[in-house]
């Protein structure tokens, strides 16, 4: 079952001049593959080099088969919800620190990445969420998240109201400080530290995770991500709804977002042996006893 | 889809004989419609009346379809553990108060029920679990439970650890009071007060709720109700395993916990117009603000 | 010790005209005492009355012994924060829901207030906060707030940091979505939908209540109002502090918060038989069972 | 203000042969000062010597100005009760591990020791908590806890419900796993993993910490250690009150625990330039970034 990686982009964290070192190296190793090896713009520009081919993000999504991605969560979040429309896997390889989705080290990049052209992977889907905000009849946005889509309150404070719906079931009002809808792979971000459940990423599951409510016995829930979900802005002051933390819109009274779970899922590769409760040990330093 | 329901179980909660006077009017209300009525043996005790005929509840599984359970949740919690294996659908009516199972009304009972014999119901599967507890080779027991399977420490407050073990998947060992696997009935239950999330009834997932965990940065996870999730006991004092917070069992050093999907749902009915979220509004009191 | 409140102020919540029949009945009603009643000048906006003097807030502080507030906790805040470096008692008069500062129901007043002019009441001293905000040298701000001073990360979603020291000790750098410190009176405001604990008024302590902390192991901790507590914004992108959710500045990188206990105390006067705890079962729903 | 420490108690961790070298090199190192060294009869088992004077607990209690002890928090926590009652100082020795209570290092104990002796130390009060338990009219026991008194669910896991009162005053009726009154001490102990709040160890202040309430709503509280607590059993299956995680008494229906202020601090003696935050972010890591 080893599909045909012909294209492999790579792609650094943005701003990172010390990625292009091994970038470059880890180009030069695959060369004897007979591998096009392609980037995008933005990392080009530390990488310029003869033998690379550069192309705008878009048509990467087109052509390549499996993106290297170097850099931290960050990075392959950007990257996961550009690349998502189209049918290209990911690998995510970090720069020292272990990341939720970035389990290749960088260290052992080379051989880890030979090993898994050869086949030795785990294909782990990973859903997006698909949002559109409504001002009335006008579709004022429509983003894809890959961790969560947030309404906050704004900079002044002032009290925000939501109504929120599921299938069209009216489920609660809630005032708070916002509230987080989360995939799987956002349920260990800014979900958990709002007190959500980490969820697995096998589970076809959203969160709904409360902020700081007025209400203390509104608790987060678990809904299936086949739901639509319905944010309607009683309160907003100058409140505003954020999608994985970067883009931002800001709201008014009568708003409405609508959230679904993305038509296609990313595929993440992960080398052989990974352990989704391994990664979890690391990161939230469950070995740990006070 | 209306099934023939031909034969009804009457089952009343246990040591209550309140429940006489409003379980035979029902059974005399639906007499006119040529069912076959039967209640058990407890509940005899109440309503020994010439008309109606009664079983054991293991022989109830076999020749009803539908019982109608009047109690609270606790009631509904014994007789779906004692129907599951059978193809029986269960209806729950409270005595008053609403109930996370039982939401039909007494004081209503004979028309919703008319009602809903009639077709006008919604049915919903719910999942139980499945739990063997082994030491060594041995199994000392192998139980149902509809809310949870929760490990606690025992009544001397001496420190237990557990190893927890999905697929084959070492998860994490824990220092804690204890730890609870909840169905998605569960969630509402003994595992929402220890943190957990609320997990919709008809997702497929177990929840891990630690109780009092050492390790502060151990949280609820969501994963699967496909997995099998062991639970090692490496220190356990007098430790016990509960089964919806009825049975339990003592456990000592080496035994073993298996948790899997029970392989067959129980079927709720609900009226017509039931909700979920609703339910939750009024049992949560989440329309309260402070 | 039946203090001799010769000046009463009568302070009706903004913008509420609803307030002037009450509050004119019991000017009224108060007139036979031979009391000197004075109204502030938004209150009269509603009030005009031949017989009521009016005064600036400002002014009221020096002439008046008590003030009756009839409104919500949010104008008792108001008002407090207006009163405090004065010698002036406040009641608290709600418009029907009680509130955690607002115990004399509005159905009930003239007789309560009257019981409480004849001596039968109980003071309850409760301690405000003084904040000064620096940026270098400068001091942006110096305001006092009866709940709670909190920074807050701003509209565009992005990382804050600060750096907390306690008495010149350093406590711990915190990446969060905020941080709240509470007193006692605020402890029950926005730091408990965020985790906090409550605090009893008559403690002498501060709450510093970290929002949606990075760290899932940072916790809210109580301490000392001897203390003097800094914030030292490091990341700080456009986030704001905030002061009983009413006033806020703007922050940068660098900025400094003090906050130490305002020097004195202000005095809420209850009913005879205030239970505080009768209060936070009432608005806690503390008797509700699921 | 340096207290003539003239005679040192030597405590080694109960069962713990592997303090007996470094605990008779301390006792060496120290002769030359011309102190009287003593040591309680269980550490003497492993230390047995000539030159060491051996004592009955009880005994070196009236003799010792000094106790320092080896071993980890839950050997302060013995020793502490245990020499509560008399004016004994203590310091703790950690063998490797950083505790809440023992903060010198085995690796530095003897050039920190000298240090302390020579007047270099700070000294920290911090309270105790006494309990008492009645059954009608006899006192079943009365007890000293350092950490926390702790009202627990038996082990067949039956609901138990409990009246709280503080100062006479009715605080409320909770259903619950358990209930946590813990001192300062304690906070960063049990009623830390059941989501108590840290309080610093000067402050006078009680902390009730609820285990899994059955009401969402029910949250921590810090009190005055002024008060006194009465827990009253309204039902309690084999309900247990548990004293620092060591002594327990099974209670029944009625009972009545009464919980105040140990009348005398113990006092804590900690190397010069001790912080306490300092402590809390080594054991709680919460320099740590997810």
């Amino acid at each position: 079952m080893n599909p045909p990686f012909q294209t492999i982009a790579l792609i650094g964290k943005y701003k990172s001049p010390e990625i292009a070192g091994p970038l470059l190296a880890l180009a030069e190793f695959l060369r004897p593959r007979g591998l096009r090896i392609v980037v995008d713009e933005l990392t080009a520009a530390y990488v310029a080099h003869d033998g690379i081919e550069i192309l705008p993000l878009e048509e990467i999504g087109k052509v390549a088969q499996l993106a290297i991605v170097i850099g931290g969560d960050g990075t392959m979040l950007n990257i996961a919800r550009a690349l998502a429309p189209h049918d290209v896997a990911l690998v995510g390889v970090n720069q020292g620190r272990l990341g939720f989705l970035t389990d290749v080290s960088l260290d052992t990049m080379n051989e880890t990445i030979a090993d898994m052209l050869d086949g030795n992977f785990v294909v782990e889907p990973r859903m997006l969420l698909a949002a559109e905000a409504f001002r009335g009849e006008d579709r004022l946005s429509q983003v894809l998240a890959f961790n969560d889509a947030s309404v906050a309150k704004g900079a002044d404070g002032g009290l925000i109201e939501m109504e929120v719906r599921i299938d069209g079931q009216f489920v609660y009002t809630v005032r708070a400080d916002g509230l987080i809808i989360a995939t799987p792979t956002g349920s260990t971000a800014y979900a958990l530290s709002a007190g959500g459940p980490i969820v697995h990423p096998a589970l076809s599951v959203f969160v709904l995770v409360p902020v700081c409510s007025h209400t203390l016995s509104n608790r987060p829930i678990a809904i299936s991500s086949e739901s639509t979900i319905e944010i309607l802005m009683h309160r907003c002051a100058d409140a505003r709804v954020h999608f994985d933390s970067h883009s931002h819109l800001l709201l008014e009274e009568g708003d409405r977002i609508v959230i679904r779970r993305f038509e296609r899922p990313i595929r993440l590769l992960h080398p052989r042996g990974h352990s989704y409760f391994h990664m979890l040990r690391q990161k939230l330093r469950w070995s740990e006893v006070l």
